[in-house]
């Protein structure tokens, strides 16, 4: 007899106002445990389990998920085409498992839930399966009906997520990603040892740089109080940085109500630059990496409109080329793990500015937890 | 000496009061101009210029564009990968071209540019050369620098487009990709002799169906002055039905300054319904097809939620489940040329909300025709 872990555990909300909170702040321990359970901190090497296929043959790398796990899933677009130079085809399963899409020989399916029950999610993997693809999960509870389906399940160690806005089980989802484009790298030899021993370096840290984010309280809360006031915020990325805004619109959605919107910051001129006005704040998602001056440009234009700008970067305030309303200062890091730090401020912005309005954080209205009907 | 059509044109608003109508108003002829350069009306099939590769080849379809002109892409890979069964990777220019997408053997990227000028749209199109794609453009302007620098460059045949927010260059892109799915499907032996003799009837029926829709100008008038109360309003679709409800939401918020945000209405449940409430219209774009079982279960989540739902379907409103603030009646079609039709309404009720506002439809804030930056 198997024990889902939700059940044999007993979970309050320990010393926290709301669960929400409890399990942002449980993250350097959770990313740790999913991290451990990947990697081989003695050697910094991957240590990935055998998922049936050989990861060398892998032709197209096909993700599908809903909502936050979507994010995380296009995060991983960004990692795999990357670092192991295979394709990487993603939508939101409610649509993937409609469209028919042709699937390749050596085809690798990757479902990503945190509940590991979301209805579309599981008819995406079905019609998958029934097309010849080697079927692997990412899910929190092992005994889910996806983890169950799968041919290899892996598993995130977030521990049960009550909060129905999801946070930690977000970043170890990040975490197992991460790690899976490592091996498929390392397996395809499109990365050198040291170039593993780098990446997985720069993973190991990921827990210590959350731990120091989640001590800088005074920032979130004071850029809450200013957010709180708005009706509409967007928010901006490049790169991997893209799907961090969105989650980071998303987060702020589901729980405050506002009307958040995360764009590409390239597309910011295509359209929703049309948005802008003193009235609308931009949270821009802008690690100093190799897109840094082009996410500049784009601040420098929502800037000349009147826009707020809330600045989340490691670099100096005085490089975005504005004066930022807020600048969140964020470690210094490899740009690989970028995404899984800069989805903390993301979390803990929507959290404060939540709470400063009054909604109902853990039980916003209109949504569950685990979406299992279509 | 070739000369650009913009300038060899006299080109003014005739009869109406902005660009933008008389654009939307001139669809029945362009797309019909477009439809018969890739088009044998006489024996309805498709006579498909030659791209210099063999599109029984094609390994797969990458294509890139930024606002407007990526929706239609987004509407194409539904198009190509159910009727030609070649899988497609997409992408705004301006995420694409810093991501280092591995790029495969015998491939072919479509770059989408009214202007033809794009500036992130032509650095793409370099790198994909870069990586030997082979190269097809769709542009409106022949004589463009995406046209120059294409192995392939397929016009559409709209005409000077001066209103900023794009309509006719839309749905004659639109109207080149139908039939590039068709010739790809027709190349590879996906679809048999019957099938595109029905595709391409169905395509040549394009402009009358569109000229019906222009002249129900009362409902659009009445969509129009509820719609500019809102702040907010969300446009929901599924399938190729998706893009065109992005194309929406984008449409309103360039004119109109609405906050208007488009959703898969599969994804509504993971994070977006908690925005609804009676204070924000929902624009439903959902066409009698496969998926509209689907799209009527979201709806009445929705409805119970208290949103005031706009409906855009060939369906009787009785069969949405719930009472529509306002049904906007489409013909009955072949569901792939929905993509065109529904393109209209969207277009129409983005209009006659701007109108209504008052804010400077053909020329609004912070936009500019062409991005000629990144």
């Amino acid at each position: 007899v198997i024990k889902a872990v939700a059940s044999s555990l007993l979970v309050d909300k320990g010393n926290y106002r709301h669960f929400m909170a409890k399990e942002i702040n449980e993250q350097p321990e959770v990313v740790s445990h999913t991290l451990a359970n990947y990697l081989d901190m003695a050697t910094a090497q991957v240590r990935f389990p055998d998922l049936g296929l050989d990861l060398a043959q892998i032709s197209r790398v096909t993700i599908s998920a809903c909502g936050t796990a979507y994010y995380a899933g296009l995060v991983a677009k960004y990692w795999i085409e990357r670092y192991a130079r295979v394709p990487v085809d993603i939508d939101v399963a409610s649509e993937m498992r409609y469209r028919e899409a042709p699937l390749p020989e050596n085809g690798l399916a990757v479902f990503v839930s945190q509940s590991g029950e979301t209805a579309d999610t599981l008819a995406t993997l079905r019609y998958c399966k029934a097309n010849k693809q080697r079927i692997a999960s990412i899910v929190n509870v092992r005994t889910s009906t996806i983890a169950r389906e799968s041919d290899a399940a892996l598993p995130t160690l977030a521990g049960p997520e009550i909060g129905v806005a999801s946070t930690k089980a977000f970043t170890c989802q990040l975490s197992v990603l991460a790690c899976l484009a490592i091996a498929i790298a390392k397996a395809r030899g499109a990365i050198t040892k040291e170039q593993e021993i780098a990446l997985v370096t720069a993973l190991t840290e990921v827990p210590r740089h959350i731990a120091a984010i989640l001590r800088q309280d005074e920032i979130y809360l004071s850029v809450a109080q200013e957010l709180a006031k708005a009706r509409d915020v967007l928010y901006l990325g490049r790169g991997s940085s893209f799907p961090i805004a969105l989650e980071g619109a998303l987060k702020l959605k589901e729980i405050s109500y506002i009307h958040a919107e995360g764009y590409a910051a390239g597309e910011l001129k295509h359209g929703p630059i049309a948005l802008i006005d003193e009235n609308v704040p931009v949270i821009v998602v802008a690690p100093e990496d190799d897109l840094f001056e082009k996410t500049v440009s784009n601040l420098q234009e929502v800037a000349a409109r009147g826009g707020q700008i809330i600045l989340i970067s490691d670099a100096a305030p005085e490089k975005a080329g504005c004066t930022p309303a807020a600048h969140i200062q964020m470690p210094k890091i490899d740009s690989f793990i970028a995404p899984l730090l800069y989805a903390v401020p993301i979390q803990l912005i929507a959290y404060h500015t939540a709470v400063q309005i009054g909604t109902d954080v853990d039980q916003p209205r209109n949504l569950a937890k685990s979406v299992t009907v279509e």
